[in-house]
């Protein structure tokens, strides 16, 4: 059985990493209890809260916390007309978070994630393990028999290529779930007592051509790098799906991550997932999807794009004509989706102007 | 510090798997005395041993043991002018073992490989891992985050596509080594002290597309779904490398694989290796392969095979001849590589006439 950590002030760093170059974004309906116990590693750090849901309600952020917090009623006020591309009532809302940084790095986190505890019992800092996965290289040109290379006690084994050896810039640190795994609605009906236990102590580069499912529970990216991809889509109010918002992002991101020959990681660091979501709501919201994902893989497997798209918003308006082009005759549904990630685009260029400084927040909102 | 497991006994199966099914093939120079400690996992199975070097020597095989064994003498008498494909002074001779056994499938180890320990303490019985492996399907066309989605308490995450979860056959087992990593000479010099603790505790399938530095160490395969691939081509007395021997196996194999829809997994099960060849010794074997597989990798990368290349060994006659073509221009050494891949194919169906059954073998030599 695995429980989760109760004392993590003592795995606290003295100095936190990257502490005026990342933020981290929740989104949330509730209030944000769940912080105490990751006081002492995020404490250093600003939030951005994203509320989703009802504007009029009052979220309680814990006392010390350096945050901003932005409600249907913020979103609607800072993108106007454009507002139409973030969800209400999901929590794909978060990528307003993304969008609304100024930082170089973003970690997102669920707020029913709690600190994981490592085999020797150790709170583990999340945080901290994104960071080290992101400021190292990936290698996503060949596999790596002793994964991560770059890691303390590890490198590239026999016949791995020298001209490799550098890697490539990491754009995305994916992060896995103790306790409840991040199960589909059939397979949390089939087996509604499985819990993840098995704390594998690797991190890996998913390879250069290989599509996978990107969870948005615990998720790391270099916004500079990749943030304009990191698009999760039209779910919730007023949608026929919900539940794919970070399988969305993540298959976007992997195709222009493997364009401009940018590294994604999976792997460690772990959370522990405390609460299964329910099944039969799970499935209401994820049918269309399972149908529609059968389609969807494909076409981003085959998805190529053109050489002149060297910035990632040039690839992500290439992706959205791709998606309309291609998955608009799966449903119309995809012709949305398809003109959503163009406004989005066009919100995120007037939010973050080209040449436009990363600044260090001012604090509390 | 990792050490060897000293243990062994207490944790054999009663009934071993596939007992009539799988031979052990181990290259060696000298007695034996390794299978002491492998003696309850391995005893039950037939072993073939391909004696390399002076074929006058006797080796000792600890008593008990079910073996055939050859030396070069056989390998000349048995193959005639086929022989000559088959590597003198080189643990690549371990491929003959592949061709004149008659099972269904092959775990081959070198004899400086010991039971490794879990972090439990608990010897590690790699022979069993392995074959389960080989006996659980592969995912090489989408990435799973949980890893191997097959295992007990582990299975498919959301955004898996339903369709892909029957999985791919799987044709390939690679294991990996605690203690003494597989680094090449170079890394070996840089770190002549760096030893394998790390323990994890995962299986995965190398997916579609991607390369990998496949290890002869301690390595599990289907004979009947991609033995003619394993040729461990053209190395020691008279050739101009060494220590490439698995590494163009592995990467002959992994493009066939790829072809013919067949999974490639590895991770668990570690053995202990004990002893690290000599840095100086294995630099001079590997400074050409150094070289030349900066040009091999995106050869294989590459290499497409046509359609109507429905068996291994069509695919890997239709693979000696891109080599000659493409690679025969960086060293003559790959023109007779070339060659010697064909003169494979033809002992190999010499040896394995189409539609023969496999045999239960019947015992010593």
């Amino acid at each position: 059985m695995v429980e989760p950590a109760t004392d993590t002030i003592a795995a606290t760093k003295l100095v936190p990493l990257l502490k005026d170059e990342l933020d981290i974004v929740i989104p949330t309906i509730r209030n944000l209890d769940f912080l105490e116990m990751w006081r002492p590693f995020f404490e250093p750090y600003h939030l951005i809260i994203v509320q989703d849901g009802d504007p009029s309600k009052i979220i309680k952020v814990p006392d010390g916390f350096d945050y901003e917090l932005y409600n249907r009623n913020d979103i609607n006020r800072i993108l106007g007309p454009k507002a139409s591309c973030i969800s209400f009532k999901d929590s794909a809302c978060r990528c307003f978070g993304y969008m609304v940084s100024k930082k170089k790095y973003i970690f997102t986190v669920d707020d029913d994630c709690f600190v994981a505890k490592d085999p020797s019992g150790k709170a583990i800092n999340a945080l901290e393990q994104h960071i080290k996965n992101i400021l190292s290289p990936s290698t996503p040109f060949f596999f790596n028999t002793l994964y991560d290379p770059y890691r303390e006690g590890a490198d590239f084994v026999r016949g791995y290529p020298f001209s490799l050896r550098e890697g490539a810039p990491t754009a995305v640190s994916h992060g896995l779930w103790l306790n409840i795994p991040d199960y589909d609605a059939p397979t949390q009906l089939v087996k509604p007592l499985e819990r993840n236990t098995r704390y594998v102590d690797a991190v890996l580069t998913i390879p250069k051509g290989t599509l996978f499912p990107m969870c948005g529970m615990n998720l790391c990216f270099d916004r500079d790098l990749i943030g304009p991809a990191m698009y999760f889509g039209l779910m919730g109010d007023g949608q026929p799906i919900g539940r794919y918002d970070d399988m969305w992002a993540g298959w976007c991101t992997k195709v222009i991550c493997d364009h401009l020959g940018l590294g994604v990681k999976t792997g460690l660091p772990y959370i522990y997932h405390s609460k299964a979501s329910n099944p039969f709501v799970n499935l209401k919201k994820e049918y269309k999807g399972i149908f529609w994902q059968e389609e969807i893989i494909p076409f981003f497997q085959a998805a190529t794009l053109p050489k002149d798209c060297t910035s990632v918003q040039k690839c992500y308006i290439e992706l959205s004509k791709q998606v309309k082009e291609k998955l608009g005759k799966v449903d119309p549904y995809f012709d949305k989706l398809a003109d959503a990630m163009v406004t989005w685009i066009e919100a995120w260029d007037e939010l973050n102007p080209a040449g436009a400084p990363a600044k260090v927040s001012n604090g509390k909102a």
